[in-house]
């Protein structure tokens, strides 16, 4: 028999340099012959892609913050009983791309619903082992992305939203600080990669 | 200016006859020039809708009952926001056929989710001023459709299933009486609706 997998989630802002590192992980586990599942949601969930789809909707303007927050949730425990918990119990490592977390930094945080609040709704999310948070500011990354000369074009009300979902992570981070690791995303890929490997090993979960 | 409205939901096991009382109730009101708004969810909110669409579809049979709790309170805070609160500011005097007792009922009770989790989930569920249950049992339900005759028939999965919903009930009123009122549903349609109109009027709501 084997034994429970892990549960490992990923957050981070736009532009902190997720994607890289789910794939840089994502080979490094191949290549040590690790049994694992990438997913993000909705996860090829069916029941999830259709709730997905009525968040993404343009039409759907008129949808209340309260809602969003509970179909996010509603999509959340189908994936995760379709498909992230069979994967945990055939023994193999989970590794999700975003996941409550992100409801936490956008509902609870910049929708301005409250951590409280997105913690009852999402009361049937199974917490994760170890959430790898990319610390990168929505600041930094914009100048990452579009360069110093850019910073006079950072106060927008979406450059404000940004922040408080920035905000959202670190609070996160101040409540939870087992479970929510923080990682400097403003260094190379390579060390970014590196540590996270490390954080992993250090958990006993690589 | 209008003072608020009052906020009214009528509950009951299949077979009470709720659509009955709702029919007089609703021509009682408009004889006496009530404003008044008669609903009941998704109440033509178009999002509320297309979510009800999907927990219809017979084709989603891998729903998990979390998720179908989750999308019914997400439709019932989209139906609340965009309906039954705009009727209310109105002035109006709002009666809701079902609302979050029926979550309580059927999925907290019998889907086995729990009253508390289902509280948590529905917490930007506005609390009805009051709530009128028709209090018949399955049983009763059943052998006034069918006949005393029928009384070996009784014990379907589906009987179990609406006796579950039936206790979910009683102790919805053993828990808030002052809210869930019961009214003997084995009496006269006539005197039901005497005795809800009694209950508006000792309330101040009519």
């Amino acid at each position: 028999m084997s034994t429970r997998g892990k549960f490992v989630t990923i957050e981070g802002c736009d532009g902190c340099g997720k994607s890289t590192q789910l794939a840089m992980l994502s080979e490094a586990l191949g290549r040590r012959g690790i049994p694992c599942l990438f997913t993000r949601e909705p996860g090829g969930s069916r029941i999830a892609e259709r709730i997905r789809e009525m968040l993404l909707d343009p039409a759907n303007a008129e949808m209340t913050d309260e809602c969003e927050a509970l179909l996010y949730a509603a999509a959340r425990v189908q994936h995760l009983r379709e498909k992230v918990i069979p994967a945990l119990e055939e023994g193999r490592l989970v590794v999700c791309d975003r996941y409550v977390d992100s409801s936490y930094a956008y509902q609870g945080e910049a929708r301005g619903l409250g951590y409280e609040a997105v913690k009852a709704i999402n009361r049937y999310a199974l917490a994760p082992d170890v959430t790898i948070f990319l610390d990168l500011s929505p600041k930094e990354a914009f100048l990452r992305k579009h360069g110093a000369d850019a910073g006079d074009r950072l106060e927008s009300a979406g450059e404000a939203f940004h922040e408080k979902v920035y905000r959202g992570y670190l609070r996160i981070a101040e409540k939870e600080p087992e479970r929510f690791l923080c990682i400097d995303a403003r260094k190379t890929p390579e060390e970014i990669h590196r540590e996270i490997l490390s954080v992993l090993t250090g958990r006993g979960i690589l």
